[in-house]
């Protein structure tokens, strides 16, 4: 059985039917060590694979993390709120689709949203937030977020004409 | 620096102030492991550290995890849903501390809600909902709500007189 | 860049040259959140990716996990050993590939080996020993090793007429 | 019961018995989610714990990790070589004590001994070589051995008078 890692598509947005919003779908298969005492996945793991679809989705899009972190000068996309819905549990050995796509972008911010599949069946959602970041220039230490560039903006989103 | 690992106190549920809530303290050390290449932690580690924080919070109530499970039959209190906000980054080496407490009871569910402190700023809030689950008679790979037992209700709350 | 995720290929087993052992290769990404401060690998993440590769080495020779479990009443393959050499270090965004294969088969244990290559270059090297376990039938809570059965065995090797 | 995180106290050192090997004592609560569906230790997550003592080790020494990195200009004391022998196996809700000695220094490289306890039987063992890293000052991506300072070997050895 074939596996495709990875494949993209644009999806009409619902808000603006005249955009098309990149998405994309990555197959994750459910290995024993993601799973806890119960036999289900256990729900932190679930987060390693959003946070592997984001950086997959900007990698579809063009920008593969690494290369991006260099190109922009930022130091990630971190995550400052997120939200999982979990409808139905899955198991070691379980091939699970998760479809991803940039929900809304605001200034230095943006959502992402992902949508975990076995078969057909939703089995979680999941919602988040994350900042382009930079490293503060008065204190390493700490994390400033930064304008999205227009041109990263421009990579997740096609304009048709009518 | 003698740290504590826990320790357990009773707070006013602010909603109905006749009622003590049990609220459990536990500090975790942020390891090297814990943190990704922002030296910052990799925040599906933070739904570990609430997980074992709910799981020391019952520990609290007298219901250690491994005998919860024998005593009640149950499965595990997986989660349904979970909602975090990260207000500030930590880093391998701080001392955090989790304050966590039950929200709300209901029949077959019920909320945890999760605080972060470093030192005295609040940095990662969270929100949990759980369910008291039992493998289903029907088909053993199902899980199902059930009623929580109201003697494991009744280890969270004090009743105060006026 | 398309990926294969696993791959299956007969090697001539270099102590008896008669007989063919199955290798298993599999793709592995790097993901962002498996590495460290230090931007590599977080080597505890080694030992995931080597455990998943077992498990693919078992599917590879027709014995998906979840499967092999309930066909021959085992509760896993736990390693009871195991040595890693890290030669170079990898970092996210890195595709590693990985030859996973059965050194040895004994009564009721097994060893596995598995090479990690970055390109042409072994990056990491390990080995590891694991025992076909059952649950004792004396106390629940103990494990023990049973003979490997022979159908087992014989679906990794490959016996060639001289 | 009141934990212990971490404790620190001088062994006589076998080879030479006129030294005094520091010794750290470090407990560790396996947590659900440390274990598999086999309900074991999930054995990745036993080198995240030795991981732990490894810097815990240091810290008993006088060097905490986030200090020893900057005071030292290293990037960390990475694992070249590691190897764990599984004795017993480990479930939720045990504390386990795992006591945690350097072996042997060498110029710019050094072992590590961990030995995982339960109760008294000793469960894991576990043998690390690290190196003392720099990153190179010819290629950042590099990863360089340094000769570890006398001051810092010093800290782990106390020579007694006979």
């Amino acid at each position: 059985m074939p596996l495709k890692l990875s494949s993209r598509k644009w999806m009409i947005n619902a808000k603006r039917t005249w955009k098309l919003m990149l998405t994309n779908r990555k197959s994750i298969r459910v290995e024993w060590g993601d799973c806890d005492p119960a036999g289900i996945v256990y729900y932190p793991r679930y987060f390693a694979y959003f946070d592997n679809c984001t950086a997959a989705l900007f990698e579809a899009a063009g920008l593969p993390k690494q290369e991006m972190l260099k190109a922009h000068g930022i130091v990630g996309i971190p995550i400052v709120d997120t939200r999982a819905r979990f409808l139905t549990p899955s198991r070691f050995g379980d091939d699970v689709i998760i479809e991803s796509t940039i929900a809304e972008w605001r200034n230095s911010s943006f959502d992402v949203r992902h949508k975990l599949f076995k078969g057909d069946v939703l089995a979680v959602e999941c919602f988040e937030t994350r900042v382009w970041a930079v490293r503060s220039e008065t204190d390493a230490r700490k994390i400033e977020g930064r304008a999205v560039p227009q041109e990263v903006i421009a990579r997740f989103t096609h304009t048709g004409k009518d």
